[in-house]
């Protein structure tokens, strides 16, 4: 692995414009994208997947050879990836650091806390919760029904105890008796509007919109009216920033946001994004969970919501998927 | 602020025995310690006050200033505390980087994710529950009873409503419902254990050690039963190294590790209390919750298991503090 | 209102026959069933109705004043009614003892406590749950899930707050914590047992081969693994007897069993149909809720089960019905 | 066993005065007191004990032999007895109708649904609690805390998983959740009020300074806000008569009213006590669960409220409870 200055310094980052976490591992400032906003941007190239099947096809070793390969051939390509949650990799699944010789590192540090992006929007969600159920506890003028609270906790964590839960037990002086629950962090709303954001200001006024839960009237409320987006943003601020590894080749890797693709837009995040086209000449990003999914919801939400243009897609369809869509058994497709 | 390389380069360490967070703050690496080893260590000052008031009696403010004055006067001092939760912070209680003059700094980054060992010593804690409610859905091999789980969750929040709680609800396929009910982060025994350990591997046999259930029979249940040191102890890896940052003033200060002195012993971490002796002429350190508390086991539980012998205790007794303490209302204190 | 003893009379039961519940309600013994088995039965009339509107069609009317007539015509005419159920009479629906000039007296009586079977119904239901509860509680030899318990408890009362709980809080001497619910007693399954047994070991046997849980293994649970049948049987022993009143006008009704149409079977006893069978020329009954749901029900359960077959068939179809049905507005239909 | 008819004459009550419940039980109505109200009063005789042992001393069975003693001498002797819950019978507890010849009968009858006055207790105790918890579901006008509700629910039976529950749970339509349990039928404060009460007037009285919660300002609130204690009293109504039965050798006992003597006053009703004392010479009466809390309790709270003043004692101190007391161990107390 080079030092993670170097790699910057072959994008034309200088130190100010790095913030490390180890000797591998950087965000990337804002002002970055600030002073390349006139300059020409690269070609941004989407590696999707037909439907996926049980033993994944690669779409993320795909797209990091793919990277590699073109900076091979002299391309300054700059990869852009969804970082991974811990919960599942505890569990059963993999990492979502690509495999082979096509992968980002260091696998470990990105697989595990990473540059706390995840702590982050877990602690932001919950102050929101907390906030909230604060209000409940203290005379609830804006009359929150507890029993239409939509804003559950999150926690890094395939826990499934915590799915649904009754909190507020306890007496007078614990809070007040609610059903709730726990989502796992790439699952939070936060983590879909800081993938979303153009910057800080525009993340806290995404924060202000969510609809957490409904008055015993029936008006919506928003968490604007519990005053917290200043204290999440604050959580959220280093979060938002782009973090920049490399692959095991030294090609430069944007590894930042990871919304889950079934229930939010399922792509890394604007920024990293806009990042990549501002420091390449070739920006190859993933959308994941199938074409007909992630690559939807990237076609029709990020891209219009960030202004962006694809100029080529790359279709993962492996003989394995092909084989499987086909009606072989999943023991069978190795054969 | 100075770069934290300079800092750490005036205790004699070169950048490959830092990890950089940002630009002013960095992990020391334990190998710093061990080839330390065998040199001469510095004189333990201890920091504690008598009982304090609602108001707080500037123990973290002396600990600093003191610092800041033995560096003045020519010494190599080093400055060892606590590092704050997010918690309190969000609720009503101050920070812990002290005040006026006598502060370390960056304030807002210690006092949010810092490093993010809090958030480190949740998902550990976390893990030790998720796979203990997974053993009881599993078939339950160990025998052990839903009803005499001691181990909770934690969340590095004032969460008042997660205090008391019901888990695993939902039915069949949602886990084994129980009572139970979540800690702030700073109260998890593996905050306790983390700031006892000598290195990675006295942690991981600690974590063994923690007692986390009975079985319907009656006998206890360690965590060692439950496979998962290993995984906490991964997760744990980078939170066991001590942060430096500095003061106001330039001085070195070692802020690591931050249980709470109600429930655990209420110091900063063995590891970083013995790094500041290798690494200054005089440690300066604070014993939380006043003497009969936070110092009684400073003396009675940290110095015994890390065979640390103080050389001299500095008494905090504020006026304010007599005079409150002699009867006065907290309103008339400052007159 | 005729004393008790005169009604029972004129059928030709004896003191003797007769359990006097104060000196207008009475329940009568099986004997008097057994000493008329080889003589020869009434006829079995059912009244019905087309699907009923919100505001009630006057099934129950029908069969009341159609008894009243029969007698008035010179035949000896038996009514055979439900019992209502406390819980909807203290809610908003009227109780189900007729209107005008036809109906079962003593009305308060009969709405309320009658002669108490729904509370001995109720408490041969909870003793049920109470011993599995008890089961889970020491050691579980059945290794009964307590996720999939499929017997909830009842209570004879509209109590919204007790659908869905969870029980068994409090810690280890408290019992076992699962989700659990409260049902009407008119919903529960003991209620329709006792309608179709034929006698006191019918009862058990039919109680015995309730289903009330699933092992950890998925394998049913009956609830004679729980050697309970014998004490639920002794506190239904009197509530399996008919009841006898009259009406306004002196003619014998048999008020006995509730159970839902909508869930259960939705008419009055077996024991009470055929104890009026047994002492009347005709007997006039009433099968709940609609023709395409109460009478299905009668023709295809309860008459199958109990070797009945009806002689006439009474469908109710009140010109307010048709004209809703039709199309008109609730608040139209009296014009 | 004689018809309790034949029981009541010798009583001097005739048919008009007694409500049957079968052939050997019965209800005598109020108007009976009312008659009377001028006539001379017979002598009041209280049994008790020294502190009971685990195998029970003996006061019931003492309460009933003295009672037939002394109509074997001649006298028009009355006895009085609480009347037992089913819970602790179908649990480990025997029933509380004596034992040898001196038992009141028929005692299965006794011990398990008798007149239906624990099921009419349970149905106005849970009707209060329903009626309150809609009152929650419904704007709340009253401003209850759902955390300081104190009213919880009863059930006749030792159901321990139905002791600590959260209910509420389901959703918007399913009620307000809160914690919540049951009680054993007999520990209803509504058992104590109808054992206290004069007539249906007083009991309604009282019925309406139940306190039952308290608002979220902390103010008390009675269930005289919740307009329901007609409705509780309509269900009482039959169970206000004081139930007559008999012993094995004829002699007439009243059993009625059973509250918990450790939470409540602990002995039969003051309309039977008074029943007693109009309809014979001496009234035998017992006051359960020792002397010093028994006897206490009657002697404190029963009789100055009904103006009753004991003539005599009787204090059961059996060898086995001196033994007992003395330090023998329970297995040698029958050497």
């Amino acid at each position: 692995m080079r030092p993670i200055e170097e790699i910057g310094a072959a994008l034309g980052l200088g130190p100010r414009d790095l913030v490390p976490y180890g000797p591998t591992k950087a965000k990337i400032r804002l002002q970055v994208l600030e002073a390349r906003r006139q300059s020409p941007k690269g070609k941004l190239v989407v590696v999707s997947s037909i439907t996926p099947t049980p033993a994944g096809e690669g779409k993320t070793t795909i797209t990091i050879g793919l990277g590699q390969a073109l900076v091979r051939l002299g391309r300054r390509a700059v990869i852009a990836l969804r970082e991974p949650s811990i919960g599942p990799i505890m569990g059963v699944k993999g990492g979502g650091t690509g495999g082979g010789r096509a992968q980002v590192v260091p696998v470990d540090e990105i697989n595990l806390h990473f540059t706390g992006d995840l702590h982050a929007v877990a602690a932001a969600h919950n102050l929101l919760a907390a906030v909230l159920d604060n209000h409940l506890y203290h005379d609830n003028v804006l009359r929150i029904d507890p029993r239409q609270i939509l804003w559950r906790r999150v926690i890094d964590m395939n826990d499934r105890a915590l799915r649904h839960v009754v909190v507020g037990l306890g007496g007078r002086t614990q809070g007040v008796p609610h059903e709730g629950g726990f989502l796992i962090t790439a699952a939070s709303e936060v983590m879909a509007l800081l993938c979303l954001a153009e910057d800080l200001a525009d993340l806290k006024a995404r924060l202000r919109r969510i609809l957490v839960a409904f008055t015993y009237d029936g008006e919506p409320v928003l968490a604007e009216a519990l005053k917290v987006e200043g204290a999440m943003a604050a959580l959220l601020r280093d979060a938002l920033l782009p973090n920049l590894v490399q692959t095991l080749e030294g090609t430069p890797a944007l590894v930042h946001g990871g919304p889950f693709a079934n229930i939010a837009h399922g792509c890394n995040s604007v920024l990293a994004t806009k990042m990549a086209l501002a420091l390449g000449e070739i920006c190859v990003t993933e959308a994941g969970f199938g074409f007909d999914l992630g690559a939807e919801k990237f076609f029709d939400i990020k891209c219009p919501a960030a202004g962006l243009t694809p100029d080529a897609v790359v279709l993962v369809a492996s003989v394995r998927a092909l084989k499987y869509h086909g009606g072989v058994a999943v023991r069978d497709l190795d054969r």
